[in-house]
């Protein structure tokens, strides 16, 4: 079956809208947030805890797929969702923003990019209808087009350029793209300039794709930049598709982009700063490795009911994390997908029931007060 | 309730026997391989897994308790049943055998022994009274007397000054001793000597423990040696009382050690090896790691029927542990655990239906070869 969104409601105030996502491994509902697999697992996760969990779409990498271990053995195995265990469904992304972050680029034209692998050095030559066929090997859900992500800052130039190429390039994946189950998502580029946003989203509208990503955010822009290109770059989105913002996981981020429309957020930040003893709470976040939780009896969070926070005390994670115990990394990590998957409950609740402006004006700023800071 | 253990079958032509452990936290079927969870976590694993595998019982040393976190913590939580969330039962090592070995000892006498932290290079002070009480605030379902362990090789002289040493703070030990619910076990010492391994087991058993403890083997001696060692002290330990080998974990020695009238064992080496990538299986070690299993759909162990056998292949497991995956460490462990799980049940059931001679005659010679290396 194809995959399919649909909204179910809109905020009559903002842009806010909550959704369902139809996959033939579930449905989603949107807004919500994605857990990221990048090699084919959710770092210090089984798919039996995100499932217990209720997440129903993962993020996976196909660029870190390719190279280790190869999509060939994976397609063998019938496929990402089974080499993994995961009956959920599953969005690779291409690796566009890898390719071009990771160092090794060797060459860059519109035929393709050469880079050099940064595991091991050998030479690799991507197009966009490999990068498409190798999805569609994969047997993901949803995939990503390739696309160019400039860095943050880039000169206007540069970031023309890219927008240029990733249109040709979305152009060719949706031609070479042939898998009735998976959906093919474009990324709109153009960096914080606003006239290229435009020039991107308008273009990549009349191909008329699955949906809608807003890549080249949250790379190292200032906040308020990032909410301005979104104010810019949502709007000229078709209404009707799902709209994908990249890279956004800190609370208050997600509350605001659900405000200006964006349906779907990936990021490894709750999974990444758990392993590194940053634990996100209804107070904000809590460094949990510090010595004055050495004698806490209480739990990670007093309004968290996951089933971290209603069997472990915080003096306990903390001895984990400090002596470094693998069972730690699993603690902190279940949480803080839990914190966040409540958060995206709340939000679309909220919408549901027709109050999403007063939860937002009630939320949001401690949010900011909270995670505003650096994503 | 006082701990119990009964024998409940014992095999004609062997000292093997089938017993019941009954504990304030359950009961467990004997013989049994008891997962070491150190530092209160079985490295990698929840304690649901364990329950889930049926774990009846685990072990977790005082000593390093006693320097992370500290027991006082712990026993503010209700104990270390309630800090690690474990309902299961809990046998705690004293830490003698850690105390030397692991280096930083400043003074030894029949007062007790003086150390630094191999943590923090912190001086500590303690006396088989001490660690008695320590033991008592834990609240584990059976403690461990303070010993000395000698190392292998060591001299007759050293050996024998470390026997007498144990058999006097074992004493105190036992003096000491104040809970309901909580056993006290000897360890008896004596190195490879069979007149010291005597003199031991004499003492402490006219002293009337609750259980004994073999200590001082699988310390590096061969592998001869030490069935040698254990063919001497088992008959001369009280046989309606509980045997434990400590620090014994290869397949091939606990079969042999449950020949010789063994009823519980603990060792490292299942969860260990299995996060250096070596798995267990029925057709000896598996060097997971290796790039001939990349390609590999089996699941580790073809009679295996675990979770991860049952859900798992090869190659998305090495896949795993070759790119730093925790989902990797996590998988192997489990299996390891399960393997022995599953060769313990059916020791127990060899001996149950009165058939253990003969699946001794045919299973040794197949562990042994393929297990019966280095331990």
């Amino acid at each position: 079956m194809p995959v399919r969104f649909s909204i179910t409601r809109k905020c009559p105030q903002t842009s806010a809208r909550i959704g369902m996502l139809e996959t033939a491994h579930g449905t989603i509902l949107t807004p919500a947030f994605l857990p990221v697999g990048t090699q084919g697992t959710v770092k210090a996760i089984t798919v039996g805890e995100l499932e217990d969990m209720g997440t129903g779409l993962i993020l996976s990498n196909c660029y870190h797929l390719f190279l280790r271990p190869g999509i060939e053995i994976i397609a063998r195995h019938g496929g990402l969702h089974r080499f993994m265990n995961w009956n959920g469904a599953i969005l690779t992304d291409s690796g566009g923003f890898q390719i071009f972050s990771l160092g090794g680029l060797r060459r860059l034209d519109d035929e393709g990019v050469t880079f050099t692998s940064h595991f091991d050095g050998a030479t690799h030559f991507l197009t966009p209808e490999r990068v498409t066929r190798l999805q569609n090997m994969l047997g993901s859900d949803i995939a990503m087009v390739l696309d160019q992500c400039p860095p943050y800052p880039a000169e206007r130039k540069e970031v023309r350029s890219a927008v240029v190429r990733t249109t040709k390039w979305a152009r060719r994946c949706k031609e070479a793209h042939l898998h009735d189950n998976q959906a093919l998502y474009a990324i709109v580029q153009g960096g914080v300039y606003a006239d290229l946003r435009r020039e991107s989203a308008v273009e990549l509208t009349e191909m008329d794709f699955d949906g809608y990503a807003i890549g080249g955010l949250s790379v190292g822009e200032p906040k308020e930049l990032m909410y301005e290109s979104l104010q810019i770059t949502v709007p000229l989105l078709p209404n009707d598709k799902i709209h994908y913002l990249m890279g956004v996981g800190s609370p208050d981020a997600l509350l605001k982009g659900v405000r200006l429309g964006i349906d779907i957020f990936d990021c490894v930040l709750p999974t990444r700063i758990a392993r590194n003893g940053r634990v996100m709470t209804s107070k904000g976040y809590l460094p949990i490795r510090n010595s004055v939780y050495s004698t806490d009896l209480s739990p990670l969070d007093e309004e968290c009911s996951c089933p971290v926070c209603s069997n472990y005390s915080r003096a306990y994670i903390r001895h984990l994390l400090n002596t470094g115990e693998i069972l730690g990394l699993r603690l902190t990590t279940q949480h803080n997908l839990y914190y966040l998957d409540r958060l995206m409950k709340e939000i679309r609740k909220a919408i549901s029931e027709n109050r999403f402006e007063e939860y937002y004006r009630e939320v949001s700023p401690q949010l900011t007060k909270m995670y505003g800071g650096v994503a």
